[in-house]
C-alpha cells in the first residue's frame, strides 16, 4: 500500500504541467515551471521537487503571482536585455529568452539578463546549466523576502539570496554548484524546529540579536546569519543589488506577501552569461586541469556529482515518488483546491 | 628623530614612481602601479601600500615580472576584450583599456575584460573603484599563488583569491567590498607566527591536513582554508576559474615562482564592468535604500566607510608615513639594489 509510485519523466512532467494548469497557470506558463520541478525530481532534489507544487499554486490562487503573465522585454541592448516578468515566474522570461541571450554571448562575449517583477522560488542551476551544456560560463543569483541579518545587523534585511555558477567542462557534464547565502536554509531551520532539535550555534539569531540554537527563536522575530560572517554578508547584499536593484524588483525587506497563504516571493532575477569560446580555446579542458587538481588534494565529491549520479539511474528506471506526493499530485491534476 | 614624515599625494606618488623606475620598469608601467600604491597609503591601507614596493621590485629585478611590459589586446568584441599583460602588472592593462571598457559597457550594456599573464598581487578596489564613480556597477577577481584547501580537500589548489564589487550610490561614494577567499590572509598568519600567536580554529590546516591554531604548521606545507567552509571554497573556485582558466592564466597550483626572491604571483584578473543606466533609472537610489535599510537594521559601518574617512584626512593634511618607511623609499628612489 505504501509502496512508491514508479512514473517516466513524461508522464511526470504532464501531471505537474496539469496540475499548474489546473490551478490557474497558462500552459505558456506552466511548462518552465513544471520543467524546473521535474529536473529537481529527477536530480534527487527534493526540496525543490512537488513539495513546491502546492506553494506554487496557492501563490497563483490568492492573486498574489501572476500564473498567465505575459513577459514584456522592456530594453534591450546588445549584450543586455531586461525583461518585465508581469509579475509571474521567472522560468517562463528564462525560457522566451535563452536562445537570443546565447546568440548574444555568441556574438559580443557575453550577454546578461535582467528579470524584474518576478517569483523564482526554486532552485537556479536547472536555470543555468542548459547555458553550460552548450559551452557558457553562467552566473544567476535571486533575491528573496527577508530572512537574514548582516554586515553585524541583527534583523533581517535579505533573503538567503541564492548564488550559482555553471561551465562547461571537456567529455564531462557541466560542473555547477549553486548555493545560498545563509549558514542554513530556511528549510532546514523549520524541519529542525518541527523535530525539537537545536541547530548548530552561527545559523542564527533571536528577536533581541543574540545569538541562539533555537530554531523557533530564529524563526519567530530573529534572522538567519550569512555563512562565513561578514564576507558571505557581502555575497547577499551584492546578491541583493544584482537581483533587484539593477534589475528594478523590490527588495527582500520590500516584500508584502500576504503570509501564510502565498509562499513565493516576488523579486528579480540577474544572469551572466560569457562564451569562453570568444576568449581562448580548451575553457573546458582547463576546468577538468582544476578540478583534477582539487580531487589529487583531497576533494571526494564535486558539486552535482550526486546530481548526475541520480539523474543516470532516473533516466534509466524512472522517477520514484510517494504513494502521498503522487495522491495529492492526481487531486491537484483534477482541479482540488488547495486548502488555505 | 622618530617622527612620521609628512609628503603631499603628489610627492608621495612621484617618490615611488621613481623608485619603480630605478627597480627595472619603465614609466609606463611604473604610473599605473605607483598610483596604486599611493591610493592605498592614502586611504590607511597599509597592507598594500609602500609594504609591496620592495617585493614589486624583487620581482621585476629577478627578471620573474616583466616591468618593461607592452600589453597587447589579443581579442576584441562589442563587449569583451582580452588582453596579454606580457608578463608584466595587471593594473597597466587595466588603465591602458578603462576608458574603452566603459565605452563598451554604455553601448551594450556590459563590457569584460580578461587579463592573462599577469601580476596582480594588490588590492582590487583600486581597479573597480574608478567605474563606480563614473556610474558603473564592477565585479572584479584575480587568482594567486596556491596557498588555500576547497571543498573537503586537505591540501593547498587555489590563492586565497579575492573578489570585488562597487557600485555607485546617489549622493556618496561608492560602495565597495573586496575580499579574499580565506578566512585569514596570509600576510595575518605570518604575522601570528612572527609574534608568537596561535591563530583562530578554523583558519588552516597542517601538512597531514589536521586543523591547526599553529600560524607555523599552517605556513610550513598546511593551507590556508576558504571561508564559510564549502559556499567560500565554491566562491574561490569560481574565481580561479574567471581569472585563469577564462582568460588563459596560469593556475594558483601552476605557478613556479622563484621562492623568496619574487614575491608576486602570475595569474589573471576577471573584470566585469555593467551600466547600470541602461536596465532602469534610479539605480544609485536604491542602492541607499538597501544601505539604509542594513544601517536601521544595526549595521555600524559600511565596507569603505574607514577608508574614505581616511582619505579625507590624507586629501587635507598629506600622509604620514614612518622614517624607516621614508628612509627605505628614498634609498630605492636613489637606485639601491634590494638585498635578496
Amino acid at each position: 500500500m505504501n509502496e512508491p509510485t514508479l512514473l517516466s519523466l513524461d508522464d511526470l512532467r504532464a501531471l505537474i504541467e496539469r496540475a499548474l494548469v489546473r490551478g490557474g497557470m497558462s500552459a505558456e506558463n506552466a511548462g518552465p515551471v513544471a520543467e524546473t520541478m521535474l529536473v529537481c525530481e529527477r536530480d534527487g532534489v527534493k526540496s525543490h521537487g512537488l513539495l513546491r507544487l502546492l506553494g506554487f499554486v496557492r501563490s497563483v490562487q490568492v492573486g498574489w503571482a501572476n500564473g498567465r503573465a505575459q513577459p514584456r522585454i522592456v530594453e534591450m541592448h546588445a549584450s543586455m536585455c531586461v525583461i518585465d516578468a508581469d509579475n509571474g515566474f521567472a522560468q517562463v522570461c528564462l525560457t522566451l529568452t535563452r536562445d537570443r541571450l546565447m546568440d548574444m554571448a555568441r556574438a559580443t562575449g557575453v550577454a546578461i539578463l535582467l528579470t524584474r517583477n518576478a517569483h523564482h522560488y526554486a532552485a537556479l542551476w536547472p536555470d543555468i546549466e542548459p547555458f553550460a551544456d552548450q559551452g557558457f560560463i553562467a552566473l544567476s543569483c535571486v533575491n528573496s523576502k527577508k530572512r537574514m541579518a548582516a554586515w553585524g545587523g541583527t534583523k533581517p534585511v535579505t533573503g538567503t539570496n541564492a548564488l550559482a555558477f555553471a561551465c562547461p567542462r571537456a567529455d564531462h557534464p557541466p560542473m555547477i554548484w549553486d548555493q545560498s547565502s545563509s549558514v542554513m536554509s530556511q528549510g532546514d531551520v523549520l524541519l529542525a524546529a518541527n523535530e525539537g532539535r537545536e541547530v548548530p550555534p552561527g545559523v542564527g539569531c533571536d528577536a533581541d540579536g543574540a545569538p541562539t540554537t533555537s530554531p523557533s527563536r530564529i524563526l519567530d522575530g530573529g534572522a538567519l546569519l550569512p555563512f562565513g560572517g561578514h564576507k558571505g554578508a557581502s555575497i547577499a547584499v551584492m546578491v541583493e543589488l544584482l537581483a533587484a536593484a539593477l534589475t528594478g524588483a523590490p527588495f527582500g525587506f520590500e516584500d508584502e506577501s500576504p503570509g501564510a497563504t502565498a509562499t513565493t516571493s516576488k523579486g528579480g532575477q540577474f544572469l551572466l552569461v560569457v562564451d569562453p569560446r570568444r576568449a581562448n580555446l580548451g575553457f573546458g579542458e582547463r576546468v577538468n586541469d582544476l578540478l583534477a587538481a582539487l580531487v589529487e588534494a583531497g576533494t571526494e565529491r564535486l558539486p552535482g556529482d550526486r546530481r548526475y549520479q541520480r539523474r543516470s539511474r532516473a533516466l534509466a528506471e524512472g522517477i520514484r515518488i510517494t504513494r502521498a506526493e503522487h495522491d495529492s499530485l492526481l487531486a491537484l491534476a483534477n482541479g482540488a483546491v488547495p486548502a488555505r
